[in-house]
């Protein structure tokens, strides 16, 4: 497996693009198209907030299929919460597009992020859907990246090849989210796209099995939003002998799926709303997995630890207390605790630290802290970011 | 019921005083008693958290005889996660007070709250607990409310008078707690003081069921502390025929203790770190007492309704999404939201409002959020505040 240059148009017959059509105040990049020269094969993983957008909505109706040409993608609206008009604002957008592209409607998604309750401007939408499609380039993926971006300071993206039985398959994504990032979706949107010949049935397993351990082990503020989703897109156009069996190609385009989603989920906690660096909290030696998510969630999450990392303020103490709180089955006699390399707690006892020293590990753009309950044998992490007054600052103002 | 001056001196027979032994760096008061003249009857609740410090654990032991004299509180060290010295150190606290009382060891309890795993400074603490006891005054209880403050702005206490049988009772009280408060005790202290003659039993009954209503319907960052506790004196010196069953007396008694620890609840909200307003979150309709709950927890824990609170920007958005990831059951079609009495959403759907009249609600030093789920008869209340460039500054940087 080899990182490639580019995102979502690295593999062959795809097309993207973006352009700003004025959902956005500041005259950005604000919609989006991913688009498959053939129908594809598609899965996707959807917020499980009780609340869903309108657009998420006819996404989750027009993915009943199993395949699809296109996703739509506007930011700057979440297209939420506006009553009946909402789903039927996402359809309008599916058929125009789909008529431009001489498809059905139900063969193109539609996801939307931004303020919630606001109508969309379908005034400034729907002219702009011609622009879009004819603008599609099989190099327009960093375009597509900056289009979906909300308070992202980074575009998301990656790619990467992989040999197939001697050839050549490529997957590439694209990701938006930094705030309401958390398990189970969050305020995020991945689009990855593959060349693969993979049958619909693995290909929705394997994204299953990837998103559990890469986009849902991020939070940077423990909500999620109503409208995210990470969809899959994959055209055969590589031409590999088809993976209909979980075999050894099936497992190498895991990997490789694997990889491109924890890049992306990575960077979404790294790009977290004000962060200056990414944490990884992990947990060892727990009696079963439940209670490692719980424990690496609960420290990931607590705002104390968090701004704890951004002072670089070695109170070791507030991730003890976040585990103790965090429903995982431990005893306090027996946990240890590390940032690093160096230990913090032993048996659940402070240890002399070179003060100095554990400040520069936090000063560092990467901070591993390790959690071990002594337990049992099962082992989770999660990647957040510090909390930082820039956090504040954003969301503080977020629609104003 | 009236509310009358002091705190936990002002029932009778209550001393109390605080003295700077030299735990904070700042040289302000750190070590705090409240006594009582005779042996009280006490009733507790404690963390859930399942580390717990030593000092709560030495408390926890010494409150099944049902009675004790006085408590300690020292504030700058949390004595947890310090090995076995750590309940040592808190005997030890307990044990010279008790030769300075003339009393037993068991019948003190000891508090300790601050930084996690540095050792008890011994040296500092138990030459001052002379001066501790000799300076004890019957008006001493405001003295004792400042030297429990950690990064509270503001001594907590309060006090009321009721009439049971013609007789005069009152109820006094204290508490800290700005930051780590949460549900479930979180890093909070309050002690209740009445002359109140109440059986133990019914004590402990009265103060679970106020506690459940106040205290725990606080949070501030969602995280809950490994020291923190809630414990009541009640030395029966106001003579009042015994409250020993569940009659007219003992409602009135809980009344007066909802009132006390309402006010002293709702002031940790108010003074929660950085905070600039306090923001209630109620919810009606849930289908079940859990749901209602939930549902206001989640809204009231979240970062991103905290810091529009704190920006006054309507984003009545992230308040249907909290809910919406609560866990709590309700149908988005029916939900409504209201800030103050002003309609955001009804059914589900945004509906239009004055802008600058909404943001004017925010803007007051008191917001509430109602969330109707429509769904069934049950309510519940929870206390928050705003997230603000404080709350960061103060926790980025704690120890140091």
């Amino acid at each position: 497996m080899n990182v490639i240059k580019g995102g979502v148009t690295a593999p062959e017959g795809f097309f993207a693009t973006g352009v700003a059509c004025g959902l956005k105040k500041d005259g950005k990049k604000d919609l989006a198209i991913v688009c498959s020269e053939d129908s594809a094969a598609i899965a996707g993983v959807f917020t499980t907030n009780k609340v869903k957008g309108h657009s998420l909505q006819l996404t989750m109706e027009h993915m009943k299929t199993g395949y699809a040409n296109a996703i739509v993608i506007n930011s700057g609206n979440a297209n939420a919460c506006v009553g009946d008009r909402g789903y039927g604002d996402a359809l309008k957008i599916a058929t125009v597009t789909s008529e431009l592209l001489d498809c059905r409607p139900q063969d193109i998604l539609v996801a939307s992020t931004g303020v919630i309750g606001v109508p969309l401007n379908m005034d400034a939408i729907i002219p702009a859907l011609e622009e879009l499609v004819s603008n599609m380039d099989p190099d327009g993926g960093h375009d597509a990246a900056e289009a979906i971006m909300t308070t992202d300071t980074i575009t998301k993206e990656v790619a990467i090849e992989l040999e197939l039985q001697d050839t050549r398959v490529v997957i590439g994504g694209m990701a938006k989210g930094s705030g309401m990032i958390h398990p189970n979706m969050a305020t995020m949107i991945g689009v990855i796209t593959t060349d693969a010949n993979i049958s619909r049935k693995l290909l929705d397993k394997a994204l299953r099995t990837v998103v559990k351990s890469s986009f849902n082990r991020v939070t940077v503020d423990g909500d999620t939003s109503v409208c995210d989703m990470v969809v899959i897109f994959a055209n055969g156009m590589a031409e590999n002998p088809s993976i209909i069996n979980e075999g050894e190609d099936y497992e190498k385009f895991v990997s490789g799926l694997e990889y491109v989603c924890t890049y992306l989920a990575k960077l979404i906690a790294r790009d977290g709303e004000g962060a200056t660096k990414l944490v990884e909290v992990a947990v060892e030696g727990a009696e079963n997995p439940d209670d490692a998510y719980r424990a690496a969630c609960a420290v990931a999450k607590s705002p104390l630890v968090k701004t704890m990392m951004f002072g670089n303020d070695v109170n070791w103490g507030r991730i003890i207390t976040a585990v103790g709180y965090s429903g995982a089955e431990f005893d306090p006699a027996y946990i240890d605790i590390y940032i690093g390399d160096m230990p913090m707690c032993k048996a659940g006892c402070a240890v002399d630290f070179d003060e100095a020293e554990a400040r520069r590990l936090l000063e560092q753009d990467e901070v591993r802290v390790l959690i071990r309950l002594n337990k049992g044998v099962y082992s989770d992490r999660v990647w957040t970011c510090d909390l930082s007054y820039d956090y504040v600052k954003i969301n503080a103002s977020y629609r104003t």
